[in-house]
Protein backbone atom coordinates (compact mmCIF):
# COMPACT_ATOMS: atom_id res chain seq x y z
CA UNK A 1 0.00 0.00 0.00
CA UNK A 2 1.42 3.28 -0.77
CA UNK A 3 -1.44 5.39 0.99
CA UNK A 4 -1.90 5.07 4.66
CA UNK A 5 -4.30 2.53 5.66
CA UNK A 6 -7.10 4.52 8.26
CA UNK A 7 -8.55 2.29 10.47
CA UNK A 8 -11.87 3.07 12.05
CA UNK A 9 -12.70 2.09 15.73
CA UNK A 10 -16.46 1.67 15.13
CA UNK A 11 -19.98 0.22 16.05
CA UNK A 12 -19.87 3.41 18.07
CA UNK A 13 -22.41 3.86 17.24
CA UNK A 14 -23.15 1.70 13.58
CA UNK A 15 -25.00 3.85 11.75
CA UNK A 16 -22.56 6.71 12.63
CA UNK A 17 -19.42 4.28 11.51
CA UNK A 18 -20.92 3.91 7.88
CA UNK A 19 -21.73 7.64 7.86
CA UNK A 20 -18.15 8.24 8.72
CA UNK A 21 -17.33 5.78 5.74
CA UNK A 22 -19.29 7.59 3.44
CA UNK A 23 -18.08 11.34 4.61
CA UNK A 24 -14.29 10.17 3.66
CA UNK A 25 -15.31 8.81 0.42
CA UNK A 26 -17.27 11.84 -0.43
CA UNK A 27 -14.47 14.01 0.46
CA UNK A 28 -11.72 12.18 -1.07
CA UNK A 29 -10.55 13.51 -4.43
CA UNK A 30 -11.02 10.28 -6.43
CA UNK A 31 -12.77 9.93 -9.88
CA UNK A 32 -12.36 6.25 -9.53
CA UNK A 33 -12.32 3.30 -6.89
CA UNK A 34 -8.54 2.74 -7.06
CA UNK A 35 -8.10 6.61 -5.97
CA UNK A 36 -9.66 5.81 -2.38
CA UNK A 37 -8.46 5.87 0.50
CA UNK A 38 -7.49 1.87 2.32
CA UNK A 39 -9.64 1.51 5.16
CA UNK A 40 -9.91 -0.89 8.28
CA UNK A 41 -13.10 -0.83 9.80
CA UNK A 42 -13.95 -2.80 13.07
CA UNK A 43 -17.90 -2.04 13.45
CA UNK A 44 -17.21 -3.48 16.87
CA UNK A 45 -20.96 -4.13 19.57
CA UNK A 46 -19.02 -5.31 22.44
CA UNK A 47 -18.05 -1.86 23.70
CA UNK A 48 -20.18 -0.85 26.51
CA UNK A 49 -22.25 2.70 26.16
CA UNK A 50 -19.95 5.27 27.18
CA UNK A 51 -22.25 7.80 28.47
CA UNK A 52 -23.99 4.99 31.33
CA UNK A 53 -20.41 4.75 32.20
CA UNK A 54 -19.55 8.20 32.84
CA UNK A 55 -22.79 9.02 34.59
CA UNK A 56 -22.17 6.17 36.49
CA UNK A 57 -19.06 4.27 37.13
CA UNK A 58 -20.08 1.27 38.33
CA UNK A 59 -21.76 0.38 34.74
CA UNK A 60 -19.08 -1.27 32.40
CA UNK A 61 -16.09 0.37 31.49
CA UNK A 62 -15.81 0.66 27.80
CA UNK A 63 -12.31 1.23 27.39
CA UNK A 64 -10.81 -1.94 27.98
CA UNK A 65 -12.41 -3.17 24.78
CA UNK A 66 -11.98 -0.32 22.91
CA UNK A 67 -8.35 -0.39 23.56
CA UNK A 68 -8.54 -3.97 22.08
CA UNK A 69 -10.10 -2.64 19.25
CA UNK A 70 -7.11 0.17 18.40
CA UNK A 71 -4.65 -2.85 19.09
CA UNK A 72 -6.60 -5.10 16.78
CA UNK A 73 -6.66 -2.18 14.06
CA UNK A 74 -3.08 -1.49 14.08
CA UNK A 75 -1.79 -4.96 14.31
CA UNK A 76 -4.50 -5.39 11.09
CA UNK A 77 -2.52 -2.71 9.43
CA UNK A 78 -3.79 -0.12 10.33
CA UNK A 79 -1.50 3.57 10.02
CA UNK A 80 -3.58 5.93 11.74
CA UNK A 81 -7.27 5.73 13.50
CA UNK A 82 -10.11 7.47 13.80
CA UNK A 83 -13.06 6.59 16.41
CA UNK A 84 -16.29 7.35 15.27
CA UNK A 85 -17.81 8.63 18.44
CA UNK A 86 -17.64 11.71 20.56
CA UNK A 87 -17.89 10.63 24.34
CA UNK A 88 -15.36 7.84 23.51
CA UNK A 89 -13.07 10.74 23.64
CA UNK A 90 -13.78 10.93 27.22
CA UNK A 91 -10.82 7.44 27.36
CA UNK A 92 -8.78 9.19 24.01
CA UNK A 93 -5.53 8.78 26.42
CA UNK A 94 -6.19 5.49 26.44
CA UNK A 95 -6.75 4.17 23.38
CA UNK A 96 -3.81 6.30 22.34
CA UNK A 97 -1.86 4.21 25.20
CA UNK A 98 -2.91 1.32 23.48
CA UNK A 99 -1.26 1.21 20.21
CA UNK A 100 2.04 3.17 18.83
CA UNK A 101 -0.08 4.72 15.43
CA UNK A 102 -1.84 7.93 15.47
CA UNK A 103 -5.09 8.25 16.92
CA UNK A 104 -6.90 11.07 15.82
CA UNK A 105 -9.11 13.11 18.17
CA UNK A 106 -12.33 14.29 17.25
CA UNK A 107 -12.47 17.14 19.95
CA UNK A 108 -9.12 18.05 18.87
CA UNK A 109 -10.08 18.79 15.48
CA UNK A 110 -13.66 20.34 16.46
CA UNK A 111 -11.92 22.64 18.53
CA UNK A 112 -9.23 23.45 15.79
CA UNK A 113 -11.57 24.07 12.97
CA UNK A 114 -14.22 26.58 14.85
CA UNK A 115 -11.81 28.82 16.10
CA UNK A 116 -8.93 28.61 13.61
CA UNK A 117 -10.40 27.62 10.40
CA UNK A 118 -14.09 28.60 10.05
CA UNK A 119 -13.81 31.84 11.38
CA UNK A 120 -10.07 33.37 11.03
CA UNK A 121 -8.87 32.79 14.71
CA UNK A 122 -10.20 31.93 18.17
CA UNK A 123 -11.14 36.03 19.47
CA UNK A 124 -13.94 35.70 17.04
CA UNK A 125 -15.58 33.16 18.83
CA UNK A 126 -16.66 33.73 22.49
CA UNK A 127 -19.14 31.34 23.21
CA UNK A 128 -19.81 27.88 21.55
CA UNK A 129 -23.17 25.59 22.08
CA UNK A 130 -22.52 21.91 22.47
CA UNK A 131 -25.20 19.43 21.37
CA UNK A 132 -24.25 15.64 22.69
CA UNK A 133 -24.51 13.21 25.19
CA UNK A 134 -24.90 13.51 28.70
CA UNK A 135 -22.23 11.65 29.00
CA UNK A 136 -20.11 14.40 27.11
CA UNK A 137 -21.04 17.13 28.40
CA UNK A 138 -20.54 15.78 32.11
CA UNK A 139 -17.22 14.79 31.24
CA UNK A 140 -16.05 18.28 30.32
CA UNK A 141 -13.90 17.16 27.56
CA UNK A 142 -14.66 19.58 25.11
CA UNK A 143 -14.83 22.36 27.58
CA UNK A 144 -11.69 21.97 28.79
CA UNK A 145 -10.38 22.19 25.10
CA UNK A 146 -12.69 25.32 24.41
CA UNK A 147 -10.88 26.68 27.53
CA UNK A 148 -7.67 26.37 26.21
CA UNK A 149 -8.47 28.94 23.31
CA UNK A 150 -10.19 31.37 25.86
CA UNK A 151 -13.47 29.94 24.56
CA UNK A 152 -17.00 29.33 26.66
CA UNK A 153 -19.32 26.32 26.32
CA UNK A 154 -22.94 26.19 26.87
CA UNK A 155 -24.64 23.10 27.35
CA UNK A 156 -28.77 22.84 26.32
CA UNK A 157 -31.62 23.47 29.50
CA UNK A 158 -32.70 20.50 30.63
CA UNK A 159 -35.29 20.11 28.42
CA UNK A 160 -32.96 20.35 25.13
CA UNK A 161 -30.53 17.91 26.39
CA UNK A 162 -33.58 15.44 27.30
CA UNK A 163 -34.86 15.89 23.17
CA UNK A 164 -31.25 15.51 21.74
CA UNK A 165 -31.00 12.29 24.63
CA UNK A 166 -34.13 11.10 22.65
CA UNK A 167 -32.69 11.80 19.25
CA UNK A 168 -29.75 9.80 20.39
CA UNK A 169 -30.98 6.82 22.20
CA UNK A 170 -34.51 6.62 20.97
CA UNK A 171 -34.59 7.30 18.08
CA UNK A 172 -30.82 6.99 16.00
CA UNK A 173 -29.18 4.34 18.10
CA UNK A 174 -32.78 2.35 18.22
CA UNK A 175 -33.52 2.38 14.81
CA UNK A 176 -36.24 4.45 14.73
CA UNK A 177 -37.17 7.27 12.77
CA UNK A 178 -36.37 11.07 13.64
CA UNK A 179 -37.56 14.96 12.74
CA UNK A 180 -34.20 17.00 11.55
CA UNK A 181 -35.91 19.87 12.76
CA UNK A 182 -35.94 18.74 16.52
CA UNK A 183 -32.17 18.91 16.02
CA UNK A 184 -31.84 22.49 14.36
CA UNK A 185 -34.71 23.43 16.92
CA UNK A 186 -31.76 22.72 19.83
CA UNK A 187 -29.47 24.04 17.42
CA UNK A 188 -31.24 27.84 16.99
CA UNK A 189 -32.09 27.87 20.85
CA UNK A 190 -28.37 27.71 22.09
CA UNK A 191 -27.71 30.23 19.13
CA UNK A 192 -30.54 32.42 20.58
CA UNK A 193 -28.27 32.29 23.89
CA UNK A 194 -25.45 34.05 22.49
CA UNK A 195 -23.27 31.10 21.06
CA UNK A 196 -21.05 32.20 18.18
CA UNK A 197 -21.11 28.56 16.82
CA UNK A 198 -22.52 25.58 17.80
CA UNK A 199 -21.44 22.34 17.32
CA UNK A 200 -22.90 18.83 16.58
CA UNK A 201 -20.87 17.06 19.40
CA UNK A 202 -22.46 13.23 18.89
CA UNK A 203 -22.15 11.35 15.80
CA UNK A 204 -25.60 9.93 15.95
CA UNK A 205 -26.44 13.53 15.93
CA UNK A 206 -24.48 14.09 12.75
CA UNK A 207 -26.37 10.94 11.08
CA UNK A 208 -29.84 13.27 11.75
CA UNK A 209 -27.55 16.53 10.67
CA UNK A 210 -26.30 15.03 7.47
CA UNK A 211 -29.84 14.58 6.17
CA UNK A 212 -30.20 18.83 5.88
CA UNK A 213 -28.97 19.30 2.34
CA UNK A 214 -25.41 21.04 2.22
CA UNK A 215 -26.73 24.61 0.85
CA UNK A 216 -29.37 24.49 3.29
CA UNK A 217 -26.60 24.06 6.29
CA UNK A 218 -25.71 27.10 8.94
CA UNK A 219 -22.46 28.21 8.98
CA UNK A 220 -22.61 28.49 12.51
CA UNK A 221 -23.73 24.60 12.82
CA UNK A 222 -20.11 22.75 12.80
CA UNK A 223 -20.54 18.75 12.78
CA UNK A 224 -17.50 16.61 14.54
CA UNK A 225 -18.26 14.31 12.39
CA UNK A 226 -17.92 15.82 9.08
CA UNK A 227 -15.04 17.36 10.47
CA UNK A 228 -13.10 14.68 11.38
CA UNK A 229 -13.91 12.91 7.56
CA UNK A 230 -12.32 15.49 6.24
CA UNK A 231 -9.03 15.18 8.77
CA UNK A 232 -8.67 11.60 7.67
CA UNK A 233 -8.68 12.42 3.60
CA UNK A 234 -6.03 15.27 5.17
CA UNK A 235 -3.77 12.52 6.26
CA UNK A 236 -4.43 10.33 3.55
CA UNK A 237 -3.40 13.07 1.00
CA UNK A 238 -0.34 14.30 3.20
CA UNK A 239 0.95 11.29 4.42
CA UNK A 240 1.56 12.39 7.66
CA UNK A 241 -0.27 13.27 10.80
CA UNK A 242 0.97 16.40 12.34
CA UNK A 243 -0.80 17.86 15.77
CA UNK A 244 -2.55 20.41 15.41
CA UNK A 245 -3.88 21.37 18.77
CA UNK A 246 -2.41 21.69 22.13
CA UNK B 1 -17.98 -12.64 20.14
CA UNK B 2 -21.51 -14.98 20.26
CA UNK B 3 -22.77 -14.15 16.79
CA UNK B 4 -21.06 -14.64 13.58
CA UNK B 5 -18.96 -11.82 12.69
CA UNK B 6 -19.34 -10.74 8.86
CA UNK B 7 -16.17 -9.66 6.97
CA UNK B 8 -17.24 -7.06 3.86
CA UNK B 9 -14.48 -7.14 1.08
CA UNK B 10 -15.19 -3.41 0.24
CA UNK B 11 -14.10 -0.82 -2.01
CA UNK B 12 -15.81 -2.28 -4.70
CA UNK B 13 -16.35 0.43 -4.98
CA UNK B 14 -16.29 2.73 -2.06
CA UNK B 15 -19.52 3.88 -1.35
CA UNK B 16 -21.42 0.80 -2.36
CA UNK B 17 -19.57 -0.64 0.59
CA UNK B 18 -20.68 2.27 3.30
CA UNK B 19 -24.54 1.88 1.35
CA UNK B 20 -24.18 -2.06 2.71
CA UNK B 21 -22.95 -1.46 5.71
CA UNK B 22 -25.40 1.03 6.30
CA UNK B 23 -28.38 -0.93 5.13
CA UNK B 24 -27.31 -4.04 7.39
CA UNK B 25 -27.38 -1.79 10.19
CA UNK B 26 -31.10 -0.09 9.09
CA UNK B 27 -32.27 -4.26 9.09
CA UNK B 28 -31.06 -5.14 12.06
CA UNK B 29 -33.81 -5.52 15.10
CA UNK B 30 -31.71 -3.79 17.39
CA UNK B 31 -32.06 -0.87 19.56
CA UNK B 32 -28.90 -0.37 20.69
CA UNK B 33 -25.33 -0.47 19.48
CA UNK B 34 -24.63 -3.52 21.63
CA UNK B 35 -27.30 -5.58 20.16
CA UNK B 36 -25.77 -4.96 16.13
CA UNK B 37 -23.86 -7.61 13.86
CA UNK B 38 -19.82 -7.51 14.48
CA UNK B 39 -18.45 -6.52 11.15
CA UNK B 40 -14.96 -6.44 9.62
CA UNK B 41 -14.35 -4.73 6.47
CA UNK B 42 -11.86 -3.79 4.34
CA UNK B 43 -12.28 -1.14 1.77
CA UNK B 44 -9.35 -2.01 -0.76
CA UNK B 45 -8.44 0.40 -2.88
CA UNK B 46 -6.06 -1.74 -4.80
CA UNK B 47 -8.67 -4.20 -6.72
CA UNK B 48 -8.67 -3.48 -10.59
CA UNK B 49 -11.78 -2.78 -12.05
CA UNK B 50 -13.84 -5.90 -12.76
CA UNK B 51 -15.43 -4.97 -15.90
CA UNK B 52 -12.32 -3.70 -17.47
CA UNK B 53 -10.76 -6.95 -17.37
CA UNK B 54 -14.28 -9.01 -18.37
CA UNK B 55 -14.18 -7.04 -21.20
CA UNK B 56 -10.62 -6.54 -21.90
CA UNK B 57 -8.83 -9.83 -20.98
CA UNK B 58 -5.15 -7.98 -21.31
CA UNK B 59 -6.38 -5.45 -18.27
CA UNK B 60 -5.49 -6.51 -14.74
CA UNK B 61 -6.90 -9.50 -13.03
CA UNK B 62 -8.72 -8.55 -10.13
CA UNK B 63 -9.01 -12.00 -8.46
CA UNK B 64 -5.80 -12.29 -7.26
CA UNK B 65 -6.41 -9.14 -4.75
CA UNK B 66 -10.05 -9.74 -3.75
CA UNK B 67 -8.84 -13.54 -2.71
CA UNK B 68 -5.99 -11.97 -0.80
CA UNK B 69 -8.47 -9.66 0.85
CA UNK B 70 -10.99 -13.25 1.85
CA UNK B 71 -7.68 -14.45 3.05
CA UNK B 72 -7.37 -11.38 5.67
CA UNK B 73 -11.10 -11.23 6.17
CA UNK B 74 -11.14 -14.80 7.17
CA UNK B 75 -7.65 -14.57 9.02
CA UNK B 76 -8.94 -11.46 11.10
CA UNK B 77 -11.70 -13.14 12.48
CA UNK B 78 -14.61 -13.12 9.85
CA UNK B 79 -17.31 -15.88 10.06
CA UNK B 80 -18.47 -15.12 6.76
CA UNK B 81 -18.07 -13.08 3.55
CA UNK B 82 -19.90 -10.62 1.71
CA UNK B 83 -18.96 -8.64 -1.55
CA UNK B 84 -20.36 -5.29 -2.25
CA UNK B 85 -19.81 -5.79 -5.88
CA UNK B 86 -22.25 -7.81 -8.42
CA UNK B 87 -19.69 -7.45 -11.09
CA UNK B 88 -17.20 -9.17 -8.74
CA UNK B 89 -19.38 -12.30 -8.70
CA UNK B 90 -18.00 -13.33 -12.24
CA UNK B 91 -14.73 -14.38 -9.92
CA UNK B 92 -16.74 -16.17 -7.10
CA UNK B 93 -15.51 -19.35 -7.65
CA UNK B 94 -12.01 -17.87 -7.35
CA UNK B 95 -12.68 -16.10 -3.81
CA UNK B 96 -14.87 -18.96 -2.52
CA UNK B 97 -11.73 -21.61 -3.17
CA UNK B 98 -9.53 -19.10 -1.34
CA UNK B 99 -11.33 -19.40 2.11
CA UNK B 100 -12.90 -22.32 4.29
CA UNK B 101 -15.74 -19.76 5.61
CA UNK B 102 -19.02 -19.38 3.36
CA UNK B 103 -18.83 -16.10 1.36
CA UNK B 104 -22.33 -14.99 -0.02
CA UNK B 105 -23.61 -14.86 -3.64
CA UNK B 106 -25.41 -11.60 -4.03
CA UNK B 107 -26.12 -13.32 -7.84
CA UNK B 108 -27.67 -16.40 -5.99
CA UNK B 109 -29.53 -14.55 -3.16
CA UNK B 110 -31.18 -11.66 -5.86
CA UNK B 111 -32.51 -14.79 -7.99
CA UNK B 112 -33.66 -16.45 -4.73
CA UNK B 113 -35.40 -12.87 -3.87
CA UNK B 114 -36.75 -12.47 -7.33
CA UNK B 115 -37.98 -15.72 -8.23
CA UNK B 116 -39.33 -17.21 -4.71
CA UNK B 117 -39.67 -14.50 -2.30
CA UNK B 118 -41.30 -11.62 -4.08
CA UNK B 119 -43.39 -13.68 -6.26
CA UNK B 120 -43.84 -16.64 -4.93
CA UNK B 121 -42.52 -19.32 -7.26
CA UNK B 122 -40.56 -19.00 -10.23
CA UNK B 123 -43.29 -19.54 -12.55
CA UNK B 124 -44.76 -16.04 -12.57
CA UNK B 125 -41.46 -14.62 -13.41
CA UNK B 126 -40.71 -15.18 -17.02
CA UNK B 127 -38.78 -12.24 -18.32
CA UNK B 128 -36.60 -10.29 -15.99
CA UNK B 129 -34.63 -7.14 -17.07
CA UNK B 130 -30.68 -6.49 -15.50
CA UNK B 131 -29.43 -3.01 -14.89
CA UNK B 132 -25.47 -3.72 -14.40
CA UNK B 133 -21.99 -2.83 -15.37
CA UNK B 134 -21.47 -4.32 -19.17
CA UNK B 135 -19.06 -6.62 -17.49
CA UNK B 136 -21.80 -8.21 -15.83
CA UNK B 137 -24.02 -8.45 -18.50
CA UNK B 138 -21.20 -9.91 -20.96
CA UNK B 139 -20.22 -12.09 -18.09
CA UNK B 140 -23.70 -13.80 -18.53
CA UNK B 141 -23.40 -14.79 -14.55
CA UNK B 142 -26.73 -13.45 -13.86
CA UNK B 143 -28.06 -14.87 -16.44
CA UNK B 144 -27.23 -18.47 -15.64
CA UNK B 145 -28.53 -18.36 -12.65
CA UNK B 146 -32.01 -17.37 -13.65
CA UNK B 147 -32.33 -19.46 -17.00
CA UNK B 148 -31.89 -22.47 -13.85
CA UNK B 149 -34.90 -20.90 -12.83
CA UNK B 150 -36.06 -20.92 -16.64
CA UNK B 151 -36.22 -16.95 -16.72
CA UNK B 152 -35.08 -14.58 -19.51
CA UNK B 153 -32.69 -12.00 -18.79
CA UNK B 154 -33.30 -8.74 -20.71
CA UNK B 155 -30.25 -6.13 -21.34
CA UNK B 156 -31.04 -2.96 -21.92
CA UNK B 157 -30.25 -1.46 -25.26
CA UNK B 158 -27.35 0.06 -26.21
CA UNK B 159 -28.14 3.78 -25.60
CA UNK B 160 -29.75 2.88 -22.27
CA UNK B 161 -26.70 0.52 -21.32
CA UNK B 162 -24.53 3.75 -21.80
CA UNK B 163 -26.54 5.96 -19.23
CA UNK B 164 -26.06 3.30 -16.94
CA UNK B 165 -22.25 2.95 -17.52
CA UNK B 166 -22.59 6.91 -16.76
CA UNK B 167 -23.85 6.59 -13.93
CA UNK B 168 -22.05 3.99 -12.19
CA UNK B 169 -18.20 5.11 -13.83
CA UNK B 170 -18.54 8.94 -14.13
CA UNK B 171 -20.98 9.43 -11.38
CA UNK B 172 -20.68 7.41 -8.59
CA UNK B 173 -17.35 5.94 -8.97
CA UNK B 174 -16.57 9.45 -9.71
CA UNK B 175 -18.03 11.56 -7.24
CA UNK B 176 -20.25 13.38 -8.78
CA UNK B 177 -24.22 14.10 -8.82
CA UNK B 178 -26.71 12.24 -10.28
CA UNK B 179 -30.06 12.20 -11.28
CA UNK B 180 -32.18 9.67 -9.53
CA UNK B 181 -34.58 9.69 -12.46
CA UNK B 182 -31.82 8.44 -15.34
CA UNK B 183 -32.02 5.02 -13.12
CA UNK B 184 -35.69 4.51 -13.12
CA UNK B 185 -36.00 6.02 -16.65
CA UNK B 186 -33.91 2.65 -17.86
CA UNK B 187 -35.94 0.40 -15.19
CA UNK B 188 -39.41 1.80 -16.48
CA UNK B 189 -38.04 1.00 -20.10
CA UNK B 190 -37.05 -2.65 -19.48
CA UNK B 191 -40.53 -2.54 -17.62
CA UNK B 192 -42.17 -2.12 -20.66
CA UNK B 193 -40.33 -4.37 -22.87
CA UNK B 194 -42.36 -6.91 -20.75
CA UNK B 195 -40.24 -7.90 -17.76
CA UNK B 196 -41.98 -8.89 -15.30
CA UNK B 197 -38.90 -7.59 -12.60
CA UNK B 198 -36.26 -5.68 -12.79
CA UNK B 199 -32.98 -6.15 -10.94
CA UNK B 200 -30.82 -3.22 -10.01
CA UNK B 201 -27.93 -5.40 -10.24
CA UNK B 202 -24.95 -3.37 -10.00
CA UNK B 203 -24.06 -1.68 -6.09
CA UNK B 204 -23.29 1.52 -7.50
CA UNK B 205 -26.58 2.07 -9.28
CA UNK B 206 -28.04 0.85 -5.27
CA UNK B 207 -26.43 4.05 -4.34
CA UNK B 208 -29.00 5.72 -6.18
CA UNK B 209 -31.98 3.56 -5.83
CA UNK B 210 -31.15 4.29 -2.09
CA UNK B 211 -32.08 7.70 -2.54
CA UNK B 212 -35.94 6.94 -3.81
CA UNK B 213 -37.85 6.77 -0.71
CA UNK B 214 -38.94 3.47 0.23
CA UNK B 215 -42.40 3.96 0.00
CA UNK B 216 -42.14 5.37 -3.54
CA UNK B 217 -39.73 1.99 -4.05
CA UNK B 218 -41.94 0.26 -7.30
CA UNK B 219 -42.10 -3.61 -6.13
CA UNK B 220 -41.26 -5.09 -9.59
CA UNK B 221 -37.66 -3.24 -8.50
CA UNK B 222 -35.41 -5.25 -7.24
CA UNK B 223 -32.27 -4.49 -5.41
CA UNK B 224 -29.27 -6.60 -5.64
CA UNK B 225 -27.33 -4.79 -2.46
CA UNK B 226 -30.81 -4.74 -0.22
CA UNK B 227 -31.02 -8.02 -0.88
CA UNK B 228 -27.76 -8.93 0.36
CA UNK B 229 -28.21 -6.90 3.22
CA UNK B 230 -31.12 -8.68 4.24
CA UNK B 231 -28.78 -12.10 4.03
CA UNK B 232 -26.57 -10.68 5.98
CA UNK B 233 -29.19 -9.99 8.73
CA UNK B 234 -30.37 -13.88 8.11
CA UNK B 235 -27.52 -15.31 8.78
CA UNK B 236 -26.60 -13.16 11.99
CA UNK B 237 -29.97 -14.21 13.58
CA UNK B 238 -29.75 -17.25 12.49
CA UNK B 239 -26.05 -17.64 13.54
CA UNK B 240 -25.56 -20.63 10.21
CA UNK B 241 -25.48 -20.48 6.77
CA UNK B 242 -28.14 -22.17 4.47
CA UNK B 243 -27.18 -23.05 0.62
CA UNK B 244 -30.40 -21.55 -1.10
CA UNK B 245 -29.81 -21.94 -4.82
CA UNK B 246 -28.14 -24.33 -6.96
Amino acid sequence: MNKPVLGILGGVGPLATALLMRMIIEKTPARTDQEHIPMIVFNDPQIPDRTAHILDRTQPDPLPEMAKVARWLQNAGADYIAIACNTAHFYYDGIAAAVSIPVLNIMEETVREVCDVSHGGASDIRRVGLMATEGTVASGVFEAYFAERGVEVVAPGRADQRLLNELIYGRVKANEPYDVNDLLFVARRLRGRGCDAVVVGCTELSVIHHDVPVNERSSWLHDSLDILAGRCVDVARRGTLLRTVQ
